[in-house]
């Protein structure tokens, strides 16, 4: 069953190739260009044969196997992905490819080239497509479109592993009409944002590349000084609200769509989120006043990058990496945060975050008085204990993991600061990151053995951590 | 009874400040020292009068009281043992010799002070003498030597929230004739530690505060160089070992003393500090063998540097900043792991990485099976489920309060790095960190806020947060 869940993907997969292949044709590229592409959807296509031969009589899937499923899936795409880069010979390095791949489909916008523009366009738009791909995950989409091959409960517990946070809720009983609701809201959303692009005269493949950059919150560019390239505060603005909407926990649109305002405002999530925005935008603006020519100025900056990374998209326009400490130290904070759960974007997401904060409360009503029984709540209701516990403990494995990269990549790291930066920046899929790998620098001075080890955080940052880590353990595969 | 307890530790105070006032008579120093000593003791003395008039009825403390009384005296004493630095106009900031004294009662060691010869011998000695104080604990000391004034529970309940590490088990019937012990054991090991180095040609005077300094592995020295002064291999050896000796968990000793070897070699705890311990060392060894001369050289230092580190003294020889960045990571992760539970050491402490470390391994098996009991098991027993949660809620207060520092920090350090680097050197009571406040920098750039700030950093990382909290909370003053 995993390997037939495999197969299919590598069919999406071959069947997405072909867009980049049409914009190769628009353009009249060079012949090597469509030759790595159609070599790339070949090798697809047999790799799925042969996996897809049989279908599997058993339909289950179990929360394992799910997990393995997801985890492996998102290796296999990132290392089929990057073969065009491979054969076209732009990106001569596989690991520099494979790094790229991952990073646009994990939707972090961490690049390893020094020259963007000097690449042809379909390669271009490839490496933001992925954005969009990756952005609402690969599996929802096939679970969306692929005919009922697996039975319901399968899916769920695929879908487990790839939606990111903690909440999973009350919408499983018809979880294909809700992954295709999803994927409608989605796409029509990633449409209104091409057309307010475009009335900023962005030209359209530019407005595509980032408007699938903002919907996936990825953050990758087409020019080599990403939205600064436009020079017009207009597109920095829209820039910046889009990616506000695509932080939002999609459930919420849903209850939009189903006319429940109350419950749309009352959602404690979305007001901690605004908070937090708010504050660390006026917290950055009042640091940075001085450094600019008028007050419009300092505040459109702060307003830019604290939502492009505070939802892990990681667009840039000025060097946040000259503001003051204080601003840097803001914007590592807000990426650890990230945007809400069950959005595109990355981060610990505010959700945990928020139950993290109620834990000081809890614990001390814990240790004055031991025999009360306290429940932390969340939108007025308990949370269950399981919920509460869970979430303390992905937050351990986080930060184990976390500090883990910190130390490996430390080993070519020009300091502390830039590994540390790197490791948040990969780690919660954001793209820049302090130091050495800010806005206007790169990965690519980075060993091979760091760029495989910031290749694994963007995949464990993206899947959150734990189907990843199941891959790599001896129980999972025991029973198999 | 607050008053009661606070009143018996000023006393305490009064009475420990004639060893300095002593010192002082030895060197002959200056009017205004003997003065400024002798206003503090007077101060105390009366405070001490107008608290402990009446003997409360109430002889019992609980729970919530006695972490009043832990966090209300460690700020006392901070503030009133500021006072010799601040009359005799050594230290003309009263923030400064706050911190300065902060440091030396939570065996931080970091120092504000940017020429520490010029100090008078007796306001040295005070400096170092407050890390023997405050290394095994201000409240245990108080216990030991108090005639039976509160009861066996109230003493548990203070104790409880002053003794570092989440274990405090067996030894609770007997606490008087316990405290009595470990303080017996503190001293013998510390007057060892002072001949060895005396052997080692260091000055009395010199032996008796790094001594203490490496009792309360809190780290401050009458030299600007720290121990590099000396010049010496084996001083620098000594002083690594006795450092191992003082990070092990009391309860180890205990052990000895009752002969039961088997328990001791078994200890889960012990095992891992040994080995992390190893590993760091071997890691930096390989990383810096060609900056030195010859490989015993590079050996020592890293040795020295980990032993140092690792269980929070903060002694220093060479500048590690200029170390490769693997090192500085390596040093910044074994400063936040810190020592044993139940040492004079800071940091998270290795027991509870332990716990951490096994909960990656237990919810895998979680979300495997989730039908399936399974108990984290710490020296083949299993750990209680309350202790496995409480460890996991700590790590996260832990980490949150460290990054509200951290962003407060931040507005006036020169980089991120820095500012990261402080947080680790107060919060886990090490001394020097990495950027500017390395081992040849000092913390005396900050302003006012940001010392403050830190000096809350070093209290709440001594008292392990939560009964500092406590004092904050409106929850622990309504029914007071």
């Amino acid at each position: 069953m995993i390997k037939f869940m495999l197969s299919r993907i590598l069919l999406l997969l071959a069947a997405l190739l072909i867009v980049p292949l049409a914009v190769a044709c628009i353009y009249r590229e060079e012949g090597r260009i469509f030759l790595s592409f159609i070599m790339c959807i070949i090798i697809c296509l047999i790799l799925s044969f042969i996996w897809g031969r049989k279908i599997p009589p058993i339909k289950e899937i179990d929360t394992k196997e799910g997990f393995i499923v997801c985890a492996l899936s998102w290796f296999l795409l990132s290392g089929l992905g990057a073969l065009p880069f491979f054969f076209s010979a732009y990106v001569p390095n596989y690991i520099d490819a494979l790094f790229e791949t991952a990073s646009g489909f994990t939707t972090t916008g961490s690049s390893i080239l020094n020259d963007i523009e000097s690449l042809p366009h379909s390669l271009l738009f490839w490496r933001s497509f992925t954005h969009l791909i990756g952005g609402m995950g690969v599996l929802v989409f096939v679970i969306a479109i692929m005919p009922n091959s697996a039975s319901n409960s399968a899916n769920v517990n695929v879908l487990k592993a790839e939606i990111p946070g903690p909440i999973f809720g009350k919408l499983l009983p018809k979880i294909k009409d809700m992954t295709r609701t999803l994927y409608l809201i989605y796409l029509g959303m990633t449409t209104i944002v091409v057309i307010l692009l475009c009335l900023g005269k962005m030209p359209l493949f530019d407005a595509l590349i980032h408007a699938f950059g903002i919907a996936g919150t990825g953050g990758m560019s087409n020019k080599a000084q990403s939205i600064a390239a436009y020079q017009s505060p207009y597109i920095e603005y829209v820039v910046g609200l889009s990616l506000i909407a695509f932080g939002l926990n999609f459930n919420l649109y849903y209850l939009l769509l189903l006319k429940q305002f109350k419950a749309f405002y009352k959602n404690e999530e979305l007001r901690w989120y605004l908070g937090i925005m708010l504050s660390a935008i006026l917290i950055i603006f009042w640091n940075i006043r001085s450094l600019y020519d008028n007050l419009a100025d300092s505040f459109r900056h702060a307003f830019f990058y604290v939502t492009s990374l505070m939802t892990s998209a990681g667009f840039c326009t000025v060097d946040y990496t000259k503001w003051p400490v204080l601003s840097q130290t803001v914007i590592v904070l807000i990426t650890l945060i990230g945007a809400c759960a069950g959005s595109t974007a990355g981060g610990i997401k505010v959700y945990r975050i928020i139950v993290l904060f109620k834990t000081i409360k809890a614990e001390l009503i814990h240790l004055l008085s031991p025999r009360r029984v306290y429940f932390v709540k969340m939108d007025r209701k308990s949370l269950p204990y399981a919920t509460y516990n869970s979430i303390h403990a992905y937050f351990v494995i986080y930060m184990l993991v976390f500090f883990l990269i910190t130390l490996i990549i430390s080993h070519d790291s020009p300091d502390f600061q830039t590994a540390f930066g790197a490791t948040v920046a990969t780690f919660n899929n954001i793209g820049p990151g302090i130091g050495a790998v800010g806005p206007s620098g790169n990965f690519s001075f980075y060993d091979n053995i760091s760029k495989l080890t910031l290749t694994f955080s963007m995949i464990a940052g993206r899947l959150e951590i734990l189907p990843v880590l199941i891959c790599f353990s001896r129980h999972a595969w025991k029973r198999g």
